[in-house]
């Protein structure tokens, strides 16, 4: 079953630590590092103190002295219960430990609502993200991408935007996979507004996560930031449509920068919204995917997600060797040839057109008629050689 | 002027060597090694007179025996003269050096027709190959891609085959680029057939080049001869659209072969005519391009062509510092607000958000209003620092 305190009984962290990064967490921004180097070196407890107090040199920190009358644990837990949410931090047992190579920019705790335990849901995950303005093509692929990931037992993490980010979400569900909306906003909002039906389906089927106090709203930074939560939670980034300026390749940076997959699904040369994968993919080192599985051999684990070699249909020619094939090649397409007109064609000695033919016509590619070689009327569709 | 002599006047090479060659391009077929060999150690004129002879003991070059009566000279320079074609030769200054870095698979000699000069045309080349069956998005891109190389001096090397080939030199000739036929057939002949009004136009404007001896029909395996040449006459090979068996792919394994670039043109994953280009993107090494200025900064000369820096539009947001981009997110976006209501959504001390705010005030992005403060109706549609 699942822990659906607030605060976990059992954990290392102690109560007053998790108080004060909740706090913390009120009054902050997320990925602020001069904070996430305080909290390192002295605690959450202290640094709450020293803000409280005036105490810190930092200006940076100073700031946040501003939204001290914001801080109300006792509210937030309150609100937490009612919104079936649950707060963890590092220490925590459902605490993701890749989290932890965020260095100071690590998140000070997390807001989770579903009833996965998401440090289970992300050990094999995969961001799926893009571009809000998706086309028809762009949503297609993230949803037959995800769906086929959730098939083969990957979660998918994504940011609940419009267009790419919902596609995969969507794709998830319907393949009946775990997926994990990490939002630039506090859970208790809705963001977008038009995606309330679908929050609340991840919400039941999977996880909503978020760094953010109850009634947090969106902002541009906060995406910014939400991005490398969804980086650092996965072991890689597919992007599957960007344009030359999009969020999601701020996230594809972010996973560069934490040595996670950074993958791209290219598209159209002539689509604007497939340039900056284009460049992620020629400039910046990403890795061109075109479907499910090869996102999963390049994540996986070696061996075991291999993706199954991409060739077309055999063509029942492959396995004639140079000689029967140029023989082949010399027949004329509707009449017959003798072996003098073949040799020559071929540019073969006629001891060596004579054998040759012989092969072949054991094989069913030429029958032997008053007139001479001829091409037989229906020839062999699968390889030959093989066949036997 | 244009030399149009079948034997040009001026060159390193005999007249007898000529012949030979003329003859052993007769009776044998391209690409074979082993004639390479003999002909490398013994010269042209050695290694004929042996295999007329049946002093060869090599059973491949045997086989060629059996085409000696095939053997006109004359008939050919009579036909070459009356095609407006010549026949040119390592030595000659025709001679497009760059063919050497075939080593045993160096052409004997090639047909060409046309008034430039092939070795001149050459020179700044690119291969522009793909698919027969080519898309209406993949004809677009062959013909937009090589109208932007012919637009720049670089000469368009292609195969005349239907689909991308014949998309690629149309779109040069539209360019008024030079652009280059490599044909598996003689060049007396029309192959395909529907490509007789283009082949006549690529002979007019461009040149048409050729192994094989006037008559000689096409064959797979000369498809697949013809291509190294394709790949060793060019600086570089750009696939637009190949599935995952196609001689496109084959050209691009000489291209890389002869350590010639190999480029890609992606296109959706759904193509399947894309699948092949995907191959190469991700398993072989091929660079992504999706125009022809990726294509020259590739293939061209470092510093002198790099493609322009690719980006979106410049945000007018893209310049403000991270404490004004944070009060500015903090406004509300119809209401006034006070000063102490915005240093708490901003996170910001309330003196730092004054100063911000004077700041957005001059380059107006806030105004100050009896109520407070607010968003200004009309908003720099410009970044404001590059405006200054």
């Amino acid at each position: 079953m699942i822990d659906r305190q607030p605060i976990p009984a059992k954990s290392g962290v102690s109560r007053d630590e998790r108080l004060a990064r909740l706090a913390l967490m009120r009054i902050s921004e997320p990925g602020d590092e001069e904070l996430g180097r305080q909290v390192a070196a002295q605690g959450a407890e202290a640094v709450l103190a020293a803000i409280c107090h005036g105490e810190l040199k930092s200006p940076r920190l100073a700031h946040y002295r501003t939204r001290i009358t914001t801080i109300s644990p006792d509210h937030d837990l309150a609100a937490a219960k009612q919104l079936d949410s649950r707060f963890i931090c590092p220490g925590d047992s459902e605490w993701p430990t890749q989290l932890d190579d965020l260095g100071l920019k690590r998140p000070l705790g997390l807001w989770v609502r579903g009833e996965s335990n998401l440090r289970h849901a992300v050990l094999r995950s995969v961001a799926v993200v893009g571009t809000r303005a998706a086309t028809p093509y762009g949503n297609y692929v993230a949803r037959e991408l995800s769906m086929g990931l959730a098939e083969r037992g990957w979660t998918v993490v994504s940011g609940a935007a419009y267009g790419i980010d919902a596609a995969a979400h969507r794709g998830s569900l319907a393949g009946n996979g775990l997926t994990v909306a990490v939002l630039a906003c506090a859970l208790d909002l809705c963001y977008p507004r038009g995606h309330e039906a679908l929050l609340h389906q991840i919400a039941t089927a999977g996880l909503l996560v978020s760094e953010h106090p109850f009634g947090c709203p969106p902002a541009r930074f906060r995406f910014l930031e939400r991005n490398r939560v969804i980086a650092a939670l996965t072991r890689g980034t597919v992007v599957v449509e960007a344009a030359y300026r999009s969020g999601a390749l701020n996230t594809a940076k972010h996973a560069d920068a934490l040595r996670r997959h950074v993958m791209g699904v290219p598209g159209p040369v002539t689509s604007s919204t497939s340039a900056g994968v284009h460049t992620l993919l020629r400039d910046r080192g990403g890795v061109l995917v075109t479907d499910a599985a090869d996102v999963i051999e390049q994540v996986g684990l070696i061996g075991d997600d291999l993706a199954p070699p991409r060739q077309g249909p055999a063509s029942p020619r492959d396995d004639l060797d140079e000689l029967a094939s140029r023989v082949l090649e010399a027949m004329p397409a509707r009449q017959s040839a003798t072996i003098p007109g073949i040799a020559q064609q071929a540019g073969i000695a006629p001891d060596s057109v004579v054998s040759c033919l012989g092969a072949l016509a054991v094989d069913g590619w030429v029958e032997h008629t008053e007139k001479g070689w001829r091409l037989a009327q229906s020839r062999p569709l699968r390889p030959a050689r093989s066949a036997r």
